[in-house]
């Protein structure tokens, strides 16, 4: 019995077979040479999906590649790769069956992960660089020039605190540009401030430290973060001049978590009283500050105030990333810690990823040696400076009496708004319906929102110079 | 007073400002628009030196201009900016002073984490690929093709599960190359194996899971890996099929790690009957069977055997990595985890590291789809196959006698010495005078060294072939 020319199925000519010998014709019509894998795909598709079920009988190869109209050694080797597999058992010389082995997959579910809002209008929100300022064109030449030039075992398992060109190119740029105390030694190179929050998580609950204070406001990420390493986070509130000691003093934590440079989101520098304050307390309780150096780079007004790290390397645990400066996705960090975590910090670091892409950490690394880093990093705040004092500017036009701070540095502001222009829900509505999204300081700590005024965090960084006063007009127009 | 031609300190004239007064001399020296800078850093590096102690006095701006022969202005900045970040501190008109803030750093240590010999004249351990056969060329092409058409968003914080253009690659891939269940929704790309265990290790826990079985012989750095995650590892015995079924039921595990397609290191291919015992296993206990894949994609006598996963998604987490195929030092991988711990896998994953970086995911999409991962698979093949040859040559002609097994895949081999060469250790010793470094069998595993035999795993995937013979001379001449 052959299939010339029909579709009728041959072999067991059950209902099972029927379905399943669709499946198996596209593989027989073929070329030659993807014939036998596409038979083997189809058998096993057949059998997964449940078209054939366990304990089915399979026609004998013989008849099969009569039926296929392919070779006999063809539909023998599927049924012995399918039988290793096991998709199909075979008995001593008794035919081949559908074996029990093989079990459907539950549907997939699609997971909802997309933080940012699309076919918003106007779009204000902080966190994100302008993505089109990334140095294709030069990242693309030292990648090239870094391939021609790694020696081979650069392309084996990496050194956990990664390669040592990039920490010994970042100890020079740290030091150099955030006076940070940065020997190649005490660097350990990671996927962003992100997976330095979590890493100190690990060491400090390693130190039966479980309690971490973040500042109030703060980033939102940190509790999470901090959690999945078992730690709780305190909020403590913030002064004119950073963190306030009394609060801090008063929570018996013995970690927390800054951002000095500019306070993220209040746009607050700390004061210079503050940081001594900060590191004596430190000090006194045989504790750590996490100074995360988000934004420290760019500074408006003034040289960067150094980093925190710089005064005190032992008590201060200092982490910025490239995430700012050429892109997110990149995924490239630096952590420095104080020697007595340091040790299980790299422990932690090498267990979830063994070190970052080494390949990665030598263009960066190339980057930097070459001046093209710091040139980007001009060529940002070039451009950051020009949005910021268009915002500044849009501001004071379409909202007259707003008053707006944190504008020294960083990649976003605060702009508070006169009374007249609350209470925050529904004006935050107002903005969202005009397609304009922007975030109220409120939703990034514990204090409630005012009744009365509305203040928000607004992101300019990413924003084409000429969209930011129209995104601003728009604002005004939805508040009435 | 001036400073005039003399090395002599002006100012406080202590002993303190003088030693830091050397330091500043360089920058007073260095070309104006690095002179600012230079005259922070030294002045920074000499409070944190202890150069100059806290409390010591500086000289007044106008006073060390004038020493330095530098602008008053350039001194005044200094100060501003040293007493901003906390160095110095100023009275209200009445001098500046060193700080409290500042403290020295504790002298780096340099961490031991290299783990590959030195020094060797020939090396047979096995874990490495042959890193000269990356592909260069076609991944620094691949890099400006990506980075040119790459839309800016794609520079932004990835989608912790990988990007779609990788998962939808990776989707096909697997399913066509090595029979997985693999829709882009159900991968989660990952830094390497590794990183996968590490994941799945967490995601076990939370569901308080905390013991997992480990093939014995197996991976040494299963039990690393697992421990990070709070969960115990269980050495589980392997006979001649795979995995022994009686030892995991007695056990009371309820997740196992294996490696069916070439076990490692014995080399055992996981016989069918095996495969169908071990899924039986899993869905009696609710359970869940790890197929790490290490070298699934390299086997030698026939097609690569389908992947366990494929016959039930729902009871097996399979995971793999370009390591073998392209290099180690890129740290890309794949994991395919059940319905049920999915999400638990992404959710850490996000707070590890926000997701992999998105450009080399895109790199290695774009070198799946082009064909070129492909040709570069049967490129390793070919080398691989020659130097396995090449060395199951050597052995036979330089010990014979001697049994090798696992020849089948992978890039390690089993070799089983006649008795005379033992006992082991004495020929492990005889091996490391001689330069030759091998491990054995018995590194892997909790079973005790044989008093008799030696027994080898031998890596021959880095080894060109010409040495693979050299060194197994070099051996066999060391054991006498």
């Amino acid at each position: 019995m052959t299939s010339s020319g029909t579709n009728a199925a041959p072999g067991g000519g059950s209902t099972a077979w029927h379905a399943a010998w669709e499946l198996l014709l596209p593989a027989a019509a073929a070329p030659a040479r993807q014939r036998g894998r596409m038979l083997q795909s189809a058998l096993r598709e057949s059998v997964r999906s449940g078209r054939l079920t366990a304990g089915t009988r399979l026609p004998s190869s013989r008849e099969l590649a009569a039926d296929l109209g392919v070779s006999r050694g063809l539909v023998t080797e599927t049924y012995e790769q399918l039988t290793a597999e096991g998709y199909l058992r075979s008995g001593r010389g008794s035919g081949t069956w559908v074996g029990e082995a093989a079990r459907a997959a539950t549907a997939p579910r699609v997971h909802d992960l997309a933080p940012r809002p699309s076919g918003a209008v106007a779009e204000f929100l902080p966190g994100t660089p302008d993505l089109s300022l990334f140095p294709r064109t030069a990242w693309t030449a030292a990648h090239k020039r870094v391939l021609t030039g790694l020696p081979h075992r650069a392309l084996g398992y990496p050194d956990p605190r990664g390669i040592p060109e990039l920490r010994t190119a970042l100890a020079g740029l740290l030091a150099r540009r955030r006076g940070v105390v940065a020997d190649p030694e005490r660097i350990v190179v990671c996927s962003g401030v992100a997976q330095a929050m979590t890493l100190l998580g690990f060491a400090l609950a390693e130190r039966d430290l479980n309690v971490v204070g973040v500042e109030d406001p703060g980033s939102p990420e940190h509790g999470t973060l901090f959690a999945s390493a078992g730690v709780r986070t305190v909020p403590l509130p913030l002064d004119a001049e950073g963190l306030a000691t009394g609060p801090l003093r008063a929570s018996a934590v013995r970690a927390v978590v800054t951002t000095p440079a500019h306070q993220f989101p209040s746009g607050i520098g700390y004061s210079a009283d503050r940081r001594a304050q900060l590191l004596d307390w430190a000090r006194s309780v045989d504790g750590l500050v996490i100074e995360d150096d988000y934004d420290g780079d760019f500074r408006y007004d003034r040289a960067p105030v150094g980093a925190l790290q710089g005064l005190d390397p032992e008590h201060v645990a200092y982490t910025g990333s490239v995430s700012k400066s050429l892109a997110p996705g990149l995924r490239l960090g630096w952590l420095l810690a104080p020697e007595r975590i340091r040790t299980a910090v790299v422990a932690r670091k090498r267990t979830m990823d063994l070190g970052n892409p080494s390949l990665d950490q030598a263009l960066l690394a190339d980057f930097i040696t070459s001046g093209a880093y710091d040139r980007q990093l001009r060529r940002c705040q070039r451009a950051y400076r020009e949005r910021r004092d268009a915002l500044v500017t849009a501001l004071a036009r379409h909202f007259p009496g707003a008053r707006v701070s944190g504008i020294a540095a960083g990649l976003h502001i605060i702009v508070r708004l006169p009374e007249r222009y609350g209470p925050e829900p529904v004006f935050l509505e107002r903005a969202a319906r005009a397609g304009v999204a922007v975030r109220p300081l409120t939703d990034y700590g514990t204090a409630a929102a005012s009744r009365a005024g509305v203040t928000l965090v607004l992101g300019y960084a990413h924003v084409a110079p000429g969209d930011i006063g129209r995104g601003i007009r728009l604002l005004a127009e939805a508040a009435g």
